[in-house]
């Protein structure tokens, strides 16, 4: 007997039969007494048509309303999944976010969890419902419907289960797991059995899109086991939790990714004495743009000038660019350089910290290839590098290569 | 000043240009100082689209799921309105039934409002906003979505126009205002411009069609006037209130209505002695039959047995005749007989009890026109003649052409 969250997302439910088809497969799955808490998107296409309409009335941004209008997507398939699962005999119940206790700030359209008050959950739980609880949405201190932006119900899968101390909570998913690196890129990538939230995360933020961060952080914040796996097999997929559960690990990295939403700005000729990077980077985090790999270097030690290179989010280059120029005209500098056909090619291990080593075999690797560095920076469960963004597949496949041999 | 429930049907906001249309209305008929709460349906075909998806799933009725599918459908248009005014420049907010503070009980698809709280919606009113409130829609002491039912929003608007104690209530309608008789079948009908709520129920009752009744008791229950007025005009409609405004009412009759929806049913000699004909209604009534008039007549007096003659509602005539057939051979009956070619007319009037000869005038003009009454019943304020249903037409303009004399 167990307490299981399960997410499927907008496709899974896409349509009446996939929702029947949903339906079956929870009730197939469910062992006797298990408790069931199924958390569900919006079906298909209906997030879109939502947004259609709204684009025929205004142009203009209206967070709240926005929000009342877009939370109906995930009350329309909570409503017909909780049928769906009743035809089939069993007995269950639909619930909003707001019914079942999940509350926010009021940052619509991107709101935050606050707080979980799933009593209503349990109540319907212990009464024998299986319980369908809409993705993507919550209620605000105020009252008023917030919508949790990008991966929002995936977290509040992972939230609902932290806070009913569920004992897993399976995310259904088009892919079957998370891999050792992108199986479109990688032919010989392999799925990981178990992975840390600390890796996954860092792989999400190196450019694996498996699972949206927050969730992940969700999980770690909860201790919740996150069970990432396929909607169209029955095959168990990849664990995302706190610890390895098996003695050994075979593999010290965990995954190789690569991120092509990079561009790199080179800022020559900076004068070098105090505070010059503290202006240029404190004038970007005011713009909210967010920078990834920074390095200085000295250009020329008699004039005191060095160059500073960094890297960020390729649709945030144009207002850097200016922002830097901008800036360049105040603080004097020779000028700027700015790039977009990069890539970021990167090792994830949580164990790599007590496995030296690691960083040479990467490199190694990109060398044999004939692959030049342009970047490097690294954490303390990742190593990334700046490479030409047409070199990327190779990359990938070569440090792959090296890191997951082919099995004799 | 004054504060304004107005209420939009499904097809006033189908499509974003209609809301748009109405969003320009609310605001050029909007006095500077005055407080507008707007109520509107689901738009257009949402619902039926909704119904669909909920019969591609299930069979099966689930009152509370389906509740939680249907509300969905007024969420939206609320949402698109309050977009629509903001983008005209004015702040609105929308607020789904239960924001709005109505409370139900727990009959789902039929659910009575119990209770009114609508403390948000003055707090926003406060804050000047045109509050767009969901129809059709509230909540149950259990914090689940209950719908109203068939007439579901004008009852929303007028339950919140009497809980705010507002100066009117408009129901926008595709019709003018409400009519001395159907305009379909008398060309000569007039637009009354005044009615009661007892004449506007009774009407209601006899088969006029523009408004519920539950709506008008709300009215009638809070005192607060319904002005019925068309979507398409600027034209101002019927106000239907306590009592009269005007010094001297024109017409004594303020309608003639007709019921095409009728069954007649005799059940021929049936024993005269105490409790037999309990024993019929209390079945019907035990099935939920609901019937209209009754006769009975002596038949026989030396073999002590009657005739008693029944209307109904179409749709119930099978299930009332098998009734019938089954408990005649209990108590001993000489046959049944069911017609359902009839049709009722009926005139109505709050005046007509202290104005004598309004049934002579109106059983004339039946008889000047050479139709037969086949059954007749009264109420304070109303009579009625069961006639051959294919002389409906003839009828109906006969009636209102003896009370309701062109002007010369």
């Amino acid at each position: 007997m167990a307490l299981i969250v399960k997410k499927f997302g907008g496709s899974s439910v896409a349509t009446p039969d996939k929702i029947k088809g949903v339906a079956e497969r929870i009730l197939r799955e469910k062992q006797q007494g298990d408790q069931i808490v199924v958390v569900v998107s919006a079906m298909g296409d209906t997030t879109d048509e939502l947004i259609d309409l709204c684009t025929a009335i205004t142009d203009e941004t209206h967070g709240r309303e926005m929000d009342m209008l877009l939370s109906t997507g995930e009350q329309i398939s909570i409503a017909l999944l909780a049928m769906a699962l009743k035809k089939l005999g069993h007995p269950a119940v639909s619930l909003t976010g707001y019914q079942a206790g999940i509350r926010t700030n009021e940052n619509f359209a991107k709101a935050r969890i606050v707080n979980m008050d799933p009593a209503r959950v349990s109540q319907e739980l212990n009464r024998g419902n299986i319980v369908v609880v809409a993705g993507f949405q919550g209620v605000t201190p105020g009252g008023d419907i917030a919508t949790l932006g990008r991966g929002g119900s995936d977290t509040t899968a992972v939230a609902l289960a932290g806070a009913l101390q569920a004992d897993v909570c399976e995310i259904y998913t088009d892919v079957d797991g998370v891999y050792s690196a992108d199986p479109r890129i990688v032919t010989k990538a392999r799925k990981m059995k178990e992975i840390t939230y600390n890796e996954m995360l860092e792989m999400a933020r190196l450019g694996a899109v498996v699972m949206q961060p927050r969730s992940v952080e969700m999980g770690k914040h909860y201790g919740v086991p996150i069970h990432v796996r396929s909607t169209f097999t029955q095959e168990s997929g990849t664990f995302i939790r706190g610890e390895y559960t098996m003695e050994e690990r075979e593999f010290i990295i965990r995954g190789v990714t690569h991120d092509n939403n990079v561009a790199k700005i080179a800022i020559l000729g900076v004068p070098d004495h105090p505070g010059v990077a503290y202006k240029i980077f404190s004038a970007l985090a005011a713009a909210n743009i967010d920078v990834d790999m920074i390095v200085q270097s000295i250009r020329n030690t008699d004039k005191n000038i060095n160059d500073i290179l960094f890297t960020i989010a390729k649709p945030e280059l144009n207002q850097t660019k200016s922002i830097i120029e901008q800036l360049g005209k105040e603080i004097g500098i020779l000028g700027v350089i700015v790039e977009d056909h990069v890539a970021k090619v990167s090792v994830v291990g949580a164990g790599m910290l007590g496995s030296p080593g690691i960083a040479a075999t990467m490199f190694g690797a990109l060398g044999d290839a004939g692959i030049n560095i342009e970047v490097i920076s690294t954490s303390e469960i990742s190593i990334s590098c700046l490479i030409r963004a047409d070199l990327v597949q190779q990359a990938v496949n070569a440090i792959h290569n090296r890191f997951f041999p082919e099995k004799k």
